[in-house]
């Protein structure tokens, strides 16, 4: 990252499935010119932005929906960032061979060609989001976990499920991460009592914020919102509760959407502060990785 | 745990110094047996409770404030966790040998015995915090990140600086750790501004809800209140923030004391929680144990 660029102005898109994926993508097109407009040189996409979540339900037929990493919504994107001299960071339901599909996050310089990816290493499986089904979990090495280098630094591009685990984020600060992104795509059951729901958003925002705490580096989360029906109709849907945020290394907000509403959120990071954070509270020089080692054991017993 | 007893009463002790060891150690047996009174199962105490914090500056005569295993405080401890049917998390400066010193957290269970005893394994050392003169972190499996088997569940404690560490949580969950108690001593420098304070208060807090949230256990945090002087006149002192806190698997506050007051702070907490919580967000299933080996390096590069 360059010497004279330590503040990184970064917007985060919520935003809502239109209907089709040409017109999903035209809104999205609208609020990356909107946020270049506005000094953005980061624009963070939300999990799987240029389709409905489309998990909900297994199907075979929806194995058509997937692209390659140089697939249409790649080559948009890749012109986008080449036109308006951004860094964007979106997500695309990945064909990488017959039978082979990830949930993949892609990262595009101020240029059309793509900078790096990031394929999902923790896939979720439960009742409304039966991503096993459909993604294979990211490979331990290619590229594992890894940030992505840019004009404004190294982005440790996680996604959705990966925001529950410390290890990745620990992982990729590690390896020199200057950000954490997180696309995401989550939601409450329509039926579920507000209390829960609120607990849920909160115990979401507060691990990240963790993140944030632990590896003493600003977090980007992006969420959708809205409503998507179940097209079985075994379930009402997921409502996607938004609550996008950007926060600073000290988990403090620096931004926060609402639950509700598609938005260009935007913030100024001061990435100087990680170099200072790291000097105040040096959590780093006294990791015992002597005694760390059963962290890839199942179970300790 | 036995199964009939799936709602555990606990009790954070946040306290102040009070001059000597026998009045602060007199204050502390005051408010066990208010806790106990009350109904609590679990009491934990602070760190180094029966001292004033001393690592604000080094000198060699502090070692003698240190006490075996089976020391005086120890033994107090002890007697009050047999007579009032409690388990009992006290913290002690502990000589082990000539010359070796450890940060000890030590768990009495209804018993004069030790049930248990951890020695903190990540010590920290900045301006008016000398820990690393006075302390050996804990050896790596002697008994290293290791849970305390108790009549009310198994103890994960852990001490002060430890809590930045998502590895720590982390392992203590892995091994089978029913709640995570982080006896702890934090504060401000007294002239530091405002809104730092304010920023690292919430970073301390946030950082231990999220290892509630990624582990799906609940989390006691008691830290000391009031100003204590810097002897050597270097440094204005600490002024311990107190804001001790008990909160559930999912990170929401279930107690949380002032920045201030002396307090027994209750609070019952749903032992069966995490067995629903682990169903519900089955975290532990999808943990890419194949791609963390990194975690035990110092950096990756």
């Amino acid at each position: 990252m360059p010497a004279n660029n330590r503040t990184l102005r970064v917007a985060a898109l919520q935003q809502a499935w239109h209907g089709s994926k040409d017109a999903t993508l035209d809104r999205t097109e609208a609020l990356i010119r909107e946020a270049a407009t506005g000094g953005a040189q980061l624009v963070c996409l939300q999990e799987l932005h240029a389709g409905p979540y489309f998990c909900q339900h297994q199907a075979a037929e929806l194995f058509d929906l997937a692209e390659p990493l140089d697939g249409p919504t790649a080559r948009r994107l890749g012109q986008l960032a080449d036109e308006l001299k951004i860094v964007i960071v979106g997500s695309i339901f990945e064909k990488r061979g017959t039978g082979v599909y990830h949930n993949t996050a892609l990262v595009f310089d101020r240029s059309p060609e793509l900078a790096g990816f990031y394929r999902k290493m923790h896939i979720p499986d439960d009742p409304g989001f039966y991503e096993k089904y459909y993604f294979i979990p990211g490979d331990a090495d290619e590229p594992g976990f890894q940030p992505i280098d840019t004009s404004v630094g190294k982005l440790g591009v996680l996604v959705c499920w990966d925001q529950w685990y410390p290890e990745a984020a620990r992982l990729m600060a590690l390896a020199g991460a200057d950000i954490l992104i997180y696309p995401t795509a989550i939601g409450w059951e329509p039926e579920e009592d507000t209390a829960e729901n609120e607990r849920q958003t909160d115990a979401w925002i507060t691990v990240q914020r963790g993140h944030a705490v632990a590896n003493n580096l600003p977090v980007v989360a992006i969420n959708r919102v809205r409503h998507e029906a179940d097209p079985t109709g075994v379930t009402d849907g997921i409502l996607f509760w938004g609550n996008s945020f950007i926060c600073g290394g000290q988990g403090e907000f620096l931004a926060q959407a609402d639950r509700e509403s598609e938005t260009v959120l935007m913030a100024e990071i001061d990435m100087n502060r990680t170099e200072q954070l790291r000097r105040i509270w040096p959590y780093f020089r006294d990791r015992r990785i002597d005694a760390y080692g059963d962290i890839t054991r199942r179970w300790r017993s």
